[in-house]
């Protein structure tokens, strides 16, 4: 495995862990600041002080916990696609039900002049799990 | 823009037209053998004959009418990432009222060794247009 590929790799675990550790400074600085995130049925999400705001105001009352698998990561020079299937549950920090999607996300990365590698588009197709 | 990007723009509007035209022979030379297709709440379409199968039972019964609009084309050797907004219109050959899907769809598209270019991974995110 390439050290992109690697790279790439450990960027989507510590995104889960970050965000299931409610660390959102840590899960800002995987993201570059022009990202967009798309998502059946809404406007694009633009910005990573607009996911920062959604991150926080969902933090501030639920647990997100995620676990994912990557089906195939593909790297051209400073940029790469990562397909990956997730499970993500919500749950109510005052107690409750989880709500539960699971699915596909298609994710573009780029390189950075640094060598580390951050998300720039990401396409969410996460649907309620039964 | 460069060679690349705009052949990659003439694959979507080709894509488009050829699905119009119902001329499903050109549609499946834009996409890779083993292109995979992936949709929110169904498992990934894998391959270019299980596409072929689900657009011709398609258009034995119905017309697509799509219009897009290329967000941005990105390119690095041999991969690219294509983001587009469409919407896409299907009516009974029977009469009827059409189904309308709208929103963006993220693609990967792989450059060949005769130097053209074909779809491999798609995100669809398009939702019941209003």
């Amino acid at each position: 495995m390439s050290t992109d590929e690697l790279a790439i790799r450990n960027l989507v675990a510590l995104w889960n862990s970050a965000t299931k550790a409610g660390d959102v400074e840590t899960v800002l600085r995987l993201m570059a600041e022009d990202v967009v995130f798309l998502v059946a049925g809404h406007p694009p999400m633009r910005g990573r002080s607009t996911f920062e705001k959604g991150l926080r105001s969902l933090l501030s009352s639920h647990r997100i916990e995620s676990t994912s698998e990557v089906q195939e990561v593909e790297v051209s020079g400073n940029l790469a696609y990562c397909w990956t299937t997730l499970s993500v549950s919500v749950t109510s920090v005052a107690g409750g039900e989880s709500v539960v999607r699971a699915g596909s996300a298609l994710s573009i990365l780029r390189k950075q002049d640094n060598g580390s590698w951050v998300l720039m588009r990401d396409a969410n197709l996460l649907a309620p799990a039964s």
